[in-house]
């Protein structure tokens, strides 16, 4: 099946954003078996629109638009389609109806221009936004598809994994399966070194590593006729893998590092509290991101000042005047801390320097001390992160996460 | 003039990597007051990269191609344009000379492969690569033009700027420049309906909102001959927009919220404390992104049981029993305790229900409350915000910082 990806979206063309949806469901056709020919951006234009539309209908079995849903009247994408494939364009008063609780909800009136968002081509079939008020829109013509994304990848995503992902499946036959391995603390290159002979002997399935910020992940993929073979060549390969990296491999698929560690600590009962210096309430803010925190999170406490740590924390004074607030000392004692404090099974700590000033040669930016405190003691780790103030500080995070993880485990 | 740009490679098909060469190219281009039209991606496949780029030749006056200058069989965008064009390929004994030199350099033998990348359309420039082997080429024929750039960014944005900028002055008149002004506490509708006049009656400068994860994006740009006419024209629209929008405008260009809360704060000399619930941490942590946070920002506690609330931050227990943890005295309090608790000039606090659990019908999924302590007394604000877990805490936390914002204004 030949794909094609169509953004409509002057900001694209003026390059006041990158084409990121492009990717995103370039790679999920790809895991579909769906050959993407074309990427095309055009404006918000309609005679522009309509001429992309229809060429790309007549090249291919599959057309995904992103971009012009809203409400205004620069977004044309659906009356672009609709003409281009010489469809009607009709109210759909179920979709009128959310787009009016929508606002309801928030205690404000539906501007008449929303109504528009509530109309699709005649016979199509809508995909529900739970995220905004745009519909998506599939339509069938000629047995060949067009599926409407909106632009925003908040809703766009959701509605893929959701809406769009169920309905491709029907359509597509040699059945492609594949398994995200997440890999954290090791590096790229390491990976592709412990995992040489895999990689050099690779047919069916296929491995793939991804460096993502702070992790790495490993993707297996086999192309089979039947799902059973598919995941019976996943499992073997994922096995083989496991036995090499072993518990640097934290979880599979979407995953994510915070929802292991959640789930890790909820299994055994664990609760945690976090004082943060350099990361300002980033751990915190992660683990928290994940449904169902609270029922291990207890509380966190950001501390800035040295004031704050003493205070706060209970650092003491002679700790700081002596090593400084960047130090394994003070970290033990923010972890020991927080966890006395909050009377929780593990107190975790970081403190750093997530620049881009206040570095020295003996402590420069990026050096970070975490500290973990159990009912067996204080445990510091020391790295030095490397990059700008964002990256420093995400990175920090992930291996304060990561240090919980292997501490549990 | 019209502009389009084509890449040329698989691995933006597979999604592999994202198509940042189209931002960055279509950012200088408007700069220089072309108009893009469209951007394309086509695999490494000859018969399609012709039509490519003969359909692209056809609607526009400049194309510029990215990747595919490569070594390799895969690399086939000269032959391509050649092809379309109908030119013929040439050895040009200046580059080739180049690319032995390079080998020379690295202390290895030129492959027999690299040769070709020394080849060119007959009559066409050579733009030098001082940072690989690919030279790139500009071709003009039938006073269009059709301009060649290597693939790594590396590469490409040099070659960019030192040889095709200066090639491409030359060509054009107008200059295009444009300032983008950030607003929030509006969406991108209200926006509409408030400088519906504004957008009805222009025409140069033209105004364009984007919507933006809790913010509205509008972009002035302007076309004329000189900058200052340009600086001109874009004052007095930005003005007008002022006069309409007043305080709901934070910004400008690439200033973020937390920055310009960060600044506001700064330049006030007020420093702050933060009391997190159903954000855990975020806010704190947004605001510390900003360098220079430790200025202004004291300490932070994120508490997410009652009895961290009673504990660290003086919330009454009746206060929880009568009212519950998600209400506006809660935030009151929790504001006005975090604030005498960590002595800082304003305290700010959120409590709040961020799904997917917990919601009940009285206080839904979404309810947040806010609250901002200064030496005025307190001010609690209350909203609903809609979609999953995440984009509740996103907006949430930019609500409050908002709330900052406008409590220092």
């Amino acid at each position: 099946m030949k794909g094609e990806i169509i953004a409509v979206g002057t900001e694209l063309l003026l390059g006041n954003i990158v084409n990121s949806n492009a990717q995103y469901l370039s790679q999920k056709l790809a895991d579909l078996g769906i050959d993407v020919y074309y990427h095309v951006v055009v404006g918000d234009n309609f005679n522009r629109a309509v001429e992309t539309v229809k060429k790309a209908f007549e090249r291919s079995d599959l057309v995904v638009t992103t971009g012009g849903l809203g409400p205004t009247d620069d977004d044309l994408t659906k009356e672009a389609v609709a003409e281009a494939l010489g469809l009607e364009l009709v109210a759909h008063e179920e979709s009128i109806n959310r787009i009016e609780n929508f606002f309801n909800k928030i205690d404000r009136p539906m501007p008449d221009s929303n109504r528009k968002q509530g109309y699709i081509p005649v016979g199509s079939t809508v995909l529900e936004n739970d995220n905004g008020t745009a519909p998506g829109v599939a339509v069938e013509k000629d047995g060949k598809t067009v599926i409407m994304l909106p632009g925003p990848p908040k809703e766009l995503v959701p509605m893929f994994e959701d809406k769009v992902l169920p309905y491709l499946r029907k359509k597509t036959k040699s059945i492609i399966q594949s398994r995200m391995l997440r890999i954290v603390g090791v590096g790229e290159s390491m990976v592709q070194e412990m995992l040489r002979e895999l990689f050099e002997n690779q047919t069916n399935p296929t491995i793939a590593p991804y460096a993502k910020e702070g992790e790495v992940h490993l993707r297996i993929t086999a192309k089979t006729g039947s799902e059973t073979e598919g995941q019976y060549l996943i499992n073997e390969m994922s096995e083989k893998v496991k036995a090499i990296l072993k518990e640097n491999i934290y979880g599979y698929d979407d995953e994510s590092l915070e929802s292991c560690v959640l789930k890790l600590l909820l299994q055994r009962n664990l609760t945690i509290s976090i004082a943060e210096s350099c990361t300002g309430g980033l751990i915190a803010s992660r683990l928290t991101e994940v449904p169902g925190a609270s029922g291990s999170f207890m509380n966190g406490i950001i501390t800035y000042s040295n004031e704050s740590k003493m205070k706060l924390l209970n650092v003491k004074e002679e700790t700081l005047v002596r090593h400084g607030a960047v130090s394994s000392q003070t970290a033990g004692e923010m972890a020991d801390g927080i966890r006395r404090e909050s009377g929780t099974d593990i107190g975790l700590s970081i403190t750093g320097i997530a620049g881009p000033d206040g570095g020295s040669e003996e402590k420069p930016v990026g050096l970070c001390f975490i500290g973990i405190a159990t009912k067996n003691g204080v445990e510091t780790f020391k790295h030095v992160f490397l990059g700008n103030r964002n990256k420093i500080r995400y990175n920090a995070a992930t291996r304060a996460l990561d240090i919980v993880r292997r501490a549990v485990l």
